[in-house]
């Protein structure tokens, strides 16, 4: 049996020094793997160097990866090379990833430009095409800019890439809200199963994780609640003993 | 003999599962570190949670902080209860923090409320305004939204506090610039010397750092170039040196 794990948290490069950051300390990841590892299954595991590492075993495989850029290019590699039993996506991925940087200055040139050429309203369009324009990349933002002006930009969901390569394999997905209802967060997991494909999700909510205290509630596709657990040693025994089974 | 070390990068909330993060792994700060202790001098060491941590020692003691904010608290706090012979601060300060975020949508809506009102071109005060007016904070942001708008302001100048509390300590302060003339280096660094009253300024070139290569300039208050060295190791030495001469 073969499974892939990514965990950790991805980083956006805004310039050289700078970055966006998803938290993800990697820590319920390590678990997982470490319960399968035990149960001789050869791992491979996708992380971040920032990320809490699986203690080295023969049959663990780390690869380490940045950005979603590069999350996406890895996991191409790896699925398109090795048949996955399962999938477990536990990875803190960015949404968004900085396409445009402007000096309050520069961003105020560019729409008044607009507003004067348009003589009304602006659009969405027009807004796009703003943050499209000044392809120059920043080597390191001066900090002598009072106010700074960054756009994000949507990444591609990274998770929907792994059923289109493998539409046979397991997949676990994670959904992560903050301070919800259990209702609504379950809700929120059981749609983000769907446009993921997802066979399960571990829906958690980082109001209710503290240090000792982890509380999760695995889905499965037909939105039912399979397990509910309180710590991240659980949640780990209870995401592997549902994929073996 | 007491001495005040900053390490790592802080990072800046964006909301609560995303920061805005400033890269250091800290080994520097460490290697210094390392240095003071092994001449018995005594070592308050600021840093972050991802940060290298220096080996523990009897004598140092460690302060783990996230943000300029909790920063800036915890050296006011240090400085007015101890004094310190020197502060050497390695710390990479993030120079912005997130300040507003908007769709889209959201963002249109307020340019264009404001265009139709004044009938003319926006100024530098109005955005400062819109980027003041929505106050609520995000919990988390939804990953819904095609293109996010994020409004950063620029923090206060965190190495300024230290000789407004301490004027008589010896402060060493960084200057990382990324791809630039040696000679742009060694001016910017005087420039940032003057503006924070430094007593030395470490000039460094992110494109000149690699694993096993680190160059750096160490300038005194005068301008002059006392040394140049070619590792972390021995920009460490020649730091500690300089200051217990």
């Amino acid at each position: 049996m073969r499974v892939l794990i990514t965990a950790g948290g991805t980083s956006e490069k805004i310039d050289n020094v700078r970055s966006i950051t998803n938290h993800s300390t990697g820590r319920l990841g390590c678990l997982i793997a470490k319960e399968f590892l035990h149960k001789q299954v050869t791992v491979d595991y996708v992380t971040t160097v920032q990320a809490k590492h699986p203690v080295e075993d023969k049959k663990l495989k780390t690869h380490e990866i940045a950005g979603t850029q590069e999350l996406t290019e890895q996991l191409q590699h790896l699925l398109q090379k090795n048949h996955y039993d399962a999938v477990i996506h536990s990875m803190a991925v960015s949404d968004f990833t900085p396409a445009q940087t402007f000096s309050q200055e520069g961003f105020l040139e560019e729409i008044n430009h607009l507003f004067k050429e348009k003589n009304g309203p602006l659009t969405k369009a027009d807004l796009t095409q703003i943050a499209a324009t000044n392809t120059t990349e920043e080597k390191k933002i001066s900090s002598d800019i009072e106010q700074l002006y960054l756009v994000l930009q949507k990444t591609p969901k990274v998770i929907q890439l792994i059923k289109q390569i493998q539409p046979e394999t397991l997949l676990v997905g994670f959904k992560l809200l903050v301070d919800v209802s259990k209702q609504s967060l379950i809700t929120t997991a059981q749609t983000s199963m769907e446009h993921n494909q997802a066979d399960y999700v571990l829906a958690n909510d980082l109001a209710k994780i503290t240090k000792h205290q982890h509380i999760g509630y695995l889905i499965d596709k037909y939105g039912q609640l399979v397990d509910e657990k309180q710590t991240k040693e659980d949640i780990a025994t209870l995401i592997v003993e549902t994929v073996m089974n």
